[in-house]
């Protein structure tokens, strides 16, 4: 993986996590580099959130370090704004920048207060290890129940030299559109003014973190944000503006698949895509409504071709439709045609069911141009195992 | 269980389920009775549902026979609406009757041609054997995947004489508000007219089954009938009326709160009251958010007072709140005051979390009136072990 020019990273167990595992993250970039980020929509929001928000605003989108802890969300604490105020503090201190050109992002339980002095001691020394190498590092810091480590990059080649994309992100419950109990940190190092910046990130969030759920919970702690270190020395026109945006979008869908496939307890990425309806709003709902629907997910976990499950789901995703104009795929195989039964190999299908990606796809025949996409996972019995004893 | 006047019924095994078990059941007035009934809103319904509806419609809800199979939803079939109608003629003829004074429910596997023979087979046998005693029998013979009998009964004394009103219902899984893979029948021996039944049956459905989620899925066969046999032959009036009212209301409340504790493997009954709302659509909003929570619901399974969880559900429901103002107790004990952590002893409400009911009360300190209550269950391992196997 070639990684993003102007960046640093360092990562280091504070003893906010029970086991020992790094849990206290930094993502430095050479120079304040220029940023854009999405964060939840709960209207609960973690204290960390609020203060990202504000200090990008107050820094018109200029970031000097981004500071990450897991174990602790430091959401619903009465400490919280002190807490993540005085991490945003200590850390500019060491980097020798303005508090407002940190951006804070924790993740991890909620409701249990965060010392500071835990996020605040190590930041001297994690400073001082920062090194271009350690973003494999800090990918591992950033995880909570994943299982994998998550990250993907990309290369646009442009008259002036090549610039890069690199990206990371932890899931893996609690995912849904509008965010998820995801952080995602994606880097450039292409020169990309502040508008552009934004509207690539707006374009690639919906294709990717928004176009996914794991169990239909959105949490508190949410945030992507695409740094722009500008230190290629590169900056896209043209046609090369597109490729950019395309290589955002690609390294946030491949982010996107490997939070689905590790979604608490999953065995199988699943892929619902939904063709001719009438608009992309009603083909994301009936895609959403039958990514989220947990009949669907147990009978995927179970490899059991029931497409009525998925017509049922699709029937109540709020999309009027006429179910004879139904066709659904399972694994490329028609299983309904028109609302019906489709005659299939099931033996063959259960065994393609086994694979660990799973691809749905619904027709309606109506031929409308709406189309779309959502990632999922299967539903096992581990996704109860972790999350019925998470916090204790 | 005292049971309403006026009622008959019968059930048999009919070969449609694989395991032996009743698969066919009657309930028929002695005369004709006033009937109103609440459907599906998935734009998918079943072939029985849309004729039922039909049938009400022309007969001006007057039914004369009940026709419910199990074991086959009789749904996204290509023969579904002859298997409907030849079932209803089928009934018509053996009680001497017409086809329109007959509802046909079903409920089972979707997309799996009906053998009309199985269905219409039994009936002359099946009417020959009808009886006020079978109640029990034909509330055992709906059944899916539950794992009990689901029934409920009021009486409610009047000047003239004393009504009665019972019911029946199947769930367990796919249910969620606007119906659930659930049939409900509910029989009163009260002289009511039509227009008041059908008030009745709405005003009792929002309160029970339209505040029940086991999954977030919602069926295609759904339906509550509501009869009125008159053979009590006492016509509740003034305060009479709103006891009638109530005591339906009451039987249904028992029959959702008896779903959600069946639910597909749950384990534990979960309350979600939410108080202090600016209006009732928002207090259910929130109570339904929080009630539909997978990581609430596994939280519950586990014995985890995870009560961020809780704050984190309440705060994706689409209602703006802030989260300063909310407390949350569970099984009374206070959890969250104000958006914060409170005191309270865990290992003490843990071991009340054990108990087969768990209350979860979400209170918004701005004060408006809107108050809500919403039917689950926790989600354990055995919910995936039902879904991941029931087709095949």
């Amino acid at each position: 993986m070639k990684l993003p020019l102007g960046y640093r990273y360092a990562a280091t167990y504070a003893g906010i996590r029970k086991v020992e595992k790094d849990d206290v993250a930094l993502i430095v970039p050479d120079k304040p580099a220029r940023a854009a980020a999405v964060f939840t929509k709960n209207v609960v929001q973690a204290a960390p959130v609020r203060l990202a928000r504000q200090n990008l605003k107050i820094s018109k989108g200029k970031v000097a370090g981004v500071l990450i802890n897991a174990g602790n969300a430091n959401c619903a604490t009465r400490t919280g704004e002190r807490v993540a105020l005085a991490s945003c503090k200590a850390l500019a201190k060491a980097l020798q920048t303005r508090p407002e050109y940190i951006v804070p992002a924790s993740t991890g339980v909620i409701g249990v207060e965060l010392d500071a002095k835990l996020l605040t001691a190590p930041l001297p020394d994690l400073v001082e290890q920062l090194s271009a190498e350690s973003f494999q590092r800090v990918a591992e810091a950033i995880l909570t129940t994943d299982t994998r480590v998550k990250t993907a990059a990309e290369e646009v080649p442009c008259d002036g030299g090549t610039v890069r994309v690199a990206g990371m992100t932890k899931g893996s419950g609690m995912i849904h559109p509008n965010m998820a109990t995801t952080l995602g940190f994606v880097m450039t190092d292409a020169e990309v003014d502040s508008e552009e910046l934004a509207e690539i990130l707006r374009t690639a969030t919906e294709r990717s973190f928004n176009s996914l759920t794991v169990d239909g919970d959105m949490s508190t702690n949410d945030m992507v944000l695409l740094l722009a270190s500008g230190a290629a020395k590169v900056r896209p026109s043209g046609k090369e503006r597109k490729a950019l945006r395309e290589a955002v979008t690609w390294v946030m869908e491949s982010l996107a698949e490997q939070i689905a496939a590790d979604g608490e307890g999953a065995k199988k990425l699943i892929v619902v895509r939904t063709v001719g309806f009438k608009t992309p709003e009603d083909a994301r709902k009936v895609a959403r409504a039958v990514a989220n629907s947990p009949l669907v997910k147990t009978a995927i976990a179970g490899s059991d071709p029931n497409w009525g499950r998925v017509l049922a789901a699709a029937g109540y995703a709020g999309v009027p439709f006429d179910p004879a104009d139904i066709d659904i795929e399972m694994q490329r195989m028609p299983v309904c045609r028109g609302g019906l039964a489709a005659a299939f190999d099931e033996s063959e299908l259960k065994q393609k069911l086994d694979e660990a990606e799973v691809r749905i796809r619904i027709v309606n025949r109506k031929g409308g141009k709406g189309e779309a996409r959502f990632f999922t996972c299967d539903l096992t019995e581990g996704y109860i195992q972790i999350n019925g004893s998470y916090r204790t």
